[in-house]
């Protein structure tokens, strides 16, 4: 772990904690001795998976994000609980998101997702061996999802129109392309 | 603006209003009826840009993120002020945080960095023709920040190393990748 211009820890003042994320404002000394505030927030991270079915297909998750007050599509993705490995917690979304079970199952990297202020970090994972899982179990019952499966164009195409607007699916999209060597 | 699924707002109780960041609780109506809370944080936007010199190198900055309580290596970026067009934020962040002036600047794509819990959206550009500016504008006085310049497989060794560990830069390196036809 590279500490290069480390800011060291004054003061921290919890101003929340909530169900998925947490907040504090901490006074910190910079590398030159002055003194700065940071707003931070806390999350437990998640995992992400880029699912390409046999065809060469993307699967990917519609759904409604408050915090941006409109619907985006996505790639399949969730919040680790506590006490699950990583390559669990992306099976369980794949399956929960989409229905579909993978029989190769790879970890790509992992990347903060905005460090500026969020500890949250991302596991990207790629799945394919695509199969439908008869059964699949079921997601958080506050979840509504549309599962949309398409090509790279098409996809490609959905960035230009905004419906994809997140940045792990943008990655997850030259990810895919690169690996379909399009 | 697409609002499928559409979780309306009942109520909305501000709990934080920083210098960077603000955060809410909002009580929102599912599209079955049922109720659920939403934690919001608030972030005005930021820039990034993908800095490619003439021989064909990224140029990137490494700084301390207190959020991570760690240094990462990252492409340039900053956030949007009040009243600035996204262009003018990513030549001036350009400037800032690498001294280097562009000759060919375009605008790629936007996307939320954390659609989960944040509103942030990043507008990514990617500057080319660069060129060293003699007497380049000062960042923020709390912002330490060391250049790297490196060929595309340093970077690419860097992800692996988890120096890169960045959501914007993960895309970026993809991206040149692409550029680049490597």
């Amino acid at each position: 772990m590279n500490n290069r211009f480390e800011e060291k820890t004054i003061s921290s003042d919890v101003l929340f904690e909530g169900k998925i994320i947490s907040l504090r404002v901490e006074e910190v000394e910079l590398p030159d001795g002055k003194q700065a505030k940071r707003e931070l927030v806390g999350h437990p991270g998640a995992v992400a998976i880029i699912p390409i079915t046999e065809d060469g297909k993307l699967v990917l998750v519609e759904q409604y994000r408050k915090a941006l007050n409109r619907s985006i599509i996505e790639i399949p993705a969730g919040k680790i609980e506590p006490g699950e490995d990583i390559e669990v917690t992306a099976l369980r979304e794949l399956e929960e998101e989409t229905g579909y079970g993978a029989n190769h199952f790879n970890y790509i990297q992992s990347f903060a997702t905005s460090p500026g202020f969020a500890n949250e970090i991302i596991h990207i994972f790629v799945a394919k061996g695509l199969y439908k899982i008869e059964k699949p179990a079921m997601g958080d019952e506050d979840e509504f999802i549309n599962i949309i499966e398409c090509t790279l164009e098409e996809a490609e195409q959905m960035v230009i129109d905004e419906r994809i607007y997140d940045a792990k699916t943008a990655f997850g999209i030259l990810y895919a392309k690169i690996l379909l060597n399009k």
